[in-house]
């Protein structure tokens, strides 16, 4: 029987978790697979950190980058982590040396996957990447195989556990946000230094690759990002008064055969199924031609779903399931137009803390008139204690950037006490 | 660059669809599986039916069988439909032929399934089914592949398009079964002839290949299968009333070492996803390790969805990811024992019609005590204009065959005005 030989690179929680699975489950990979993947290899940055696994001695490389210059390795998985340093520089030479890559690393793929697809695809071996890209949600096999007839329309959804759990539990629980961030942290939710799923930028790593994917498409840096610092418990309070969740969404979407790209809480209506997921849960949903729309849903992160992506991906790979990495060949792909968010129509969510003074709400609508941003709901809640007041403005579909510059002109007025709040609704 | 030359068999709506489909969508499909796929012959029973589509003279087959005998076909489409006559002659010969098959043939797979992937599998050739169960849902390509890593411990779901439709206008709309089928009928969401739709058959089908897949077993027929054919509008008010929406589900579950198939009516929860999803929708929801639950959605039926899946097998083939059938090859598939429910634990609905005369309370519950099945909650609803009440009963878990005893003891009092009704409930 064919076999696969196979160097892990990195042997954190994921790499620790994948090296025990696959040794305990070689036989049924085995049967399944028609072919034999075998840990030839094993390296990780500390050699005596305390792992649980037990890797053999004949196992070990002392230098991670002499698995892409052995001969008798077929297939490297990078669980290093990052965009630069020794993933990338073992990603690159691994693919230039015909070895197959399996990796968990979105950084990376949304970085340098156009350039790592081209060598690739070059030496006809596979870049696979089901795990960077929301773990136990098999979205990048599902656009690349099992919905391959389709000309994808939109793809949207949860793609951040963190985020989503914060918000999720600032709803439940009726706390803030840095009580949440810290419960989140102690639960393990959240990592140590959680910027990046808090800021957008992991949601906007993904989004970059699955919109490739999605458009045939280069890879591509236009793209609005927002994350869900900014928060606040009364957004959420008002956001369930006016019958909406709060969600830090994705999207990617053809619009009058425009492409947008962006990242943003978004206020959703609460009958909706992604208003429903709460916790860690990723959730990712297709609209697409003939299938119409799909949602895929699952555990996003930790290592035992990541390992369940990584192992399908490998698996591809000891069937020789050769695959363009990103779907369609690089000559294929197209280097296409995204647009910026500016004439794109949202209604939206406005909050704005004012003085309570005569005028002011005047001064607000006038400004809202004049900007051509038209008012549809408008709540204003007096605060005695404080003299103030909050007011809340839900618009009709205006262009954003009209949205934007309502705000921009309202908040320098001198009756408004804090950062005015800007929550674009998801309109469909 | 290589060709796979198919012959499409049976062009109905779906294989005009997918017969339109594929030669618009040819390039694309060549791009992205580096392999030209060429419809070079089709064949259906009436070469006069009006289609819409351009057939070329030199590509009809006067007779169907002659596509498994044709040196240059590779791939077989069989859409005839039906698990016997001309489909089941079809898919042998081709598979003995070593023709490549795809089909969206439940009834055939369900029945057939285990010696045809035995001749598959002498012949090296592919027997894809995704298009069998569920559209738009892939879960056949998610079991064999994304999900490859995982041990299924259950899948379950709504899996049949009709039956969750009349359900939910029965609840939405305030009708009677009768009324809502009627109008299903007329807006094409039920066939003329909907019995294995309404008798649990459709997805008794559906939910016999699966279980093959989640468990590496051989087909099954031990399954416990009801349809929705009894449920009354009364039922589901009163679940409404007690939290609860009514679905047909199918089950497969390894329950303490044993396998469980069941396709019925099931109370679930309001507040759960399941519950949510109404209308024409599937939804299958996987229990695995190491992924934990993994939920898939779609749109069930239907030419476009169907063309879907039957793309994505079609490309599996030109990609030449040879696959086992059954996910592990026939000499791995075990026999395993499947159990019947009685003696599996369940809680239930239960409704009864009586007289309404003194002592018949305390009879029915007296009954339920001596068969063990105790109570967890009772409503009585008196009908003061026909003698009569309606009582409602919620079990704690109980053995299937005490309920169902309790059920037939009860039946057979003269103060039992029409049928009893069981429902069990979801009881996770």
């Amino acid at each position: 029987m064919r076999k696969i030989n196979i160097a892990i690179i990195g042997l954190g929680n994921i790499g620790s978790y994948l090296f025990k699975y696959l040794n305990e489950n070689k036989r049924i990979l085995t049967e399944k697979n028609n072919c034999i993947p075998i840990i030839k290899y094993v390296s990780a940055k500390n050699k005596k950190r305390k792992r649980n696994i037990s890797i053999k001695k004949n196992q070990w490389l002392d230098n991670y980058l002499d698995s892409t210059k052995i001969k008798d390795i077929d297939l490297i998985v990078e669980l290093i982590g990052g965009a630069e340093g020794p993933a990338k520089k073992l990603v690159f030479n691994a693919l230039r040396n015909k070895k197959h890559v399996v990796t968990a690393n979105k950084a990376l793929i949304a970085k340098y996957g156009d350039q790592l697809t081209r060598i690739a695809e070059k030496n006809k071996v596979n870049l696979e990447f089901e795990a960077s890209v929301c773990g136990g949600v098999p979205i990048i096999r599902s656009l690349k195989e099992s919905l391959i007839a389709n000309k994808i329309l939109k793809i949207h959804g949860i793609f951040n556990g963190t985020s989503n759990y914060i918000l999720s539990a600032m709803d439940k629980q009726g706390k803030n946000f840095d009580e949440v961030l810290l419960n989140a942290k102690k639960l393990g939710y959240a990592e140590s230094n959680p910027t990046s799923d808090l800021n957008g930028d992991d949601v906007a790593a993904k989004l970059k690759i699955l919109t490739s994917l999605c458009f045939n498409s280069f890879l591509n840096n236009n793209m609005h990002v927002e994350g869900i610092k900014d928060i606040e418990k009364t957004d959420i309070d008002n956001a369930n008064k006016l019958g909406y969740k709060i969600k830090l969404l994705g999207f990617s979407e053809l619009l009058n055969n425009k492409i947008y790209q962006r990242v943003h809480p978004t206020l959703i209506k609460k009958n909706t199924h992604v208003a429903s997921i709460d916790g860690v849960l990723n959730a990712v949903i297709i609209d697409g031609k003939p299938v119409g729309q799909s949602t895929i849903q699952g555990e996003g992160a930790g290592p035992a779903p990541t390992t369940s992506a990584l192992i399908s991906d490998i698996s591809s790979i000891l069937r020789g399931n050769i695959k363009f990495p990103f779907s369609i060949s690089s000559k294929e792909r197209k280097k296409l137009k995204f647009e910026n968010l500016s004439d794109r129509l949202f209604s939206a969510y406005l909050r704005f803390e004012v003085v309570d003074r005569p005028g002011v709400l005047s001064n607000i609508t006038k400004i809202f008139s004049k900007n051509k941003v038209s008012i549809k709901r408008l709540v204003q809640n007096p605060d005695k204690n404080k003299k103030s007041s909050s007011i809340v403005i839900i618009t009709h579909k205006s262009k954003d950037k009209y949205l934007n510059k309502t705000l921009r002109v309202v908040s320098k007025k001198n009756y408004i006490k804090r950062n005015p709040k800007l929550i674009r609704i998801d309109d469909n």
